[in-house]
């Protein structure tokens, strides 16, 4: 079958369902797993991209497909919670192995095509990368923010931490993100979400 | 908050992960919910889209924001299996009352641009919606083929019915994935998941 490899790639990529994340749905019910997250920030670029910084030098379908792929690594190397120091080590190495992996399941170019845009999102320098990962970063926040934060509360999450890994990412990428951030991150303080 | 009708709308479509689809994952395991089949097909498009017929008249990000949207109308009007006969009645009116609710959380432009997508794809005439639609229909079929087949044993899918379907849709996408639709066909019925 012509097709075989891209079947292989398809069917493997499929555990990704079975991934499952630290935080929960908006209706608090279960956390979500990351095949769902990777779909929810693919619809969040789209209706945020008008507001990037820069739009007209970010190519938005560049930005989606990084979003698409991003996280396939976890299938091999598990999702590392952001605020996860321990597990933040040697992440960066972990995934590599695991991006090898997944992508070398396709022929070229389209395997070096993904591996490239997974490590462009990783380094996150280009416009389209730094996009890209704001809108990753501030999708887990909204959530956190409009449910009990259970994710946050149960690792113990501080209000620094939170604007230690996110705050910079997010404002370099949009004016309009910055304010929804720092009115969340008010909200979630007077909530006492977070410490 | 001048990104609140935003937020608004990525808290609404937060509801797809909820809705469960007939199919199962490729272990088996579950029944699959509709954002991770919204986002498995953004993948199957980005590496079937060489093999599309006339790729060059086909805009990989317009195909791609169609699946990412084209089953919102499910929150309300929920999952209608596609053999599902009595279901297929009136499926159109419903779907698109709930595609005017969904969509017009946001201001315009961004909500008719999003709606008249969903009717671009519903139509299926346009090369962008054609290919679009071959790649959404093909992928339960794939699931199903690599699995026990339990969607279709449980509800006495017949090989007449996916043919009926699937066949041409798939065809005019892609004679490749037309060539996988005829190989795995055989596969299953073969394996008798069909009759």
């Amino acid at each position: 079958m012509k097709i075989q490899k891209e079947i292989d790639f398809i069917l493997a990529v499929d555990a990704l369902k079975n991934v499952r994340r630290r935080n929960y749905n908006a209706d608090d019910s279960r956390r979500e797993n990351t095949a769902e997250h990777s779909w929810q920030i693919i619809i969040l670029a789209q209706i945020l991209y008008p507001y990037a910084k820069n739009s007209a030098n970010i190519n938005l379908l560049r930005v989606i497909r990084m979003l698409s792929i991003h996280d396939l690594v976890e299938i091999d190397a598990g999702d590392t919670f952001l605020f996860d120091e321990e597990g933040m080590k040697g992440k960066f190495e972990r995934e590599k192995l695991a991006a090898k992996k997944i992508f070398g399941i396709l022929d070229e170019p389209l395997s070096s095509e993904l591996y490239n845009l997974w490590i462009e999102f990783e380094e996150e320098e280009t416009p389209d990368a730094i996009f890209a990962c704001a809108i990753d970063r501030i999708m887990p926040f909204i959530l956190n923010s409009y449910t009990s934060g259970k994710s946050w509360t149960e690792a113990g999450v501080t209000e620094k931490q939170v604007r230690n890994m996110l705050e910079n990412a997010i404002s370099r990428a949009s004016d309009e993100m910055d304010e929804c951030f720092q009115l969340l991150m008010k909200k979630c303080f007077d909530e006492k979400k977070l410490s």
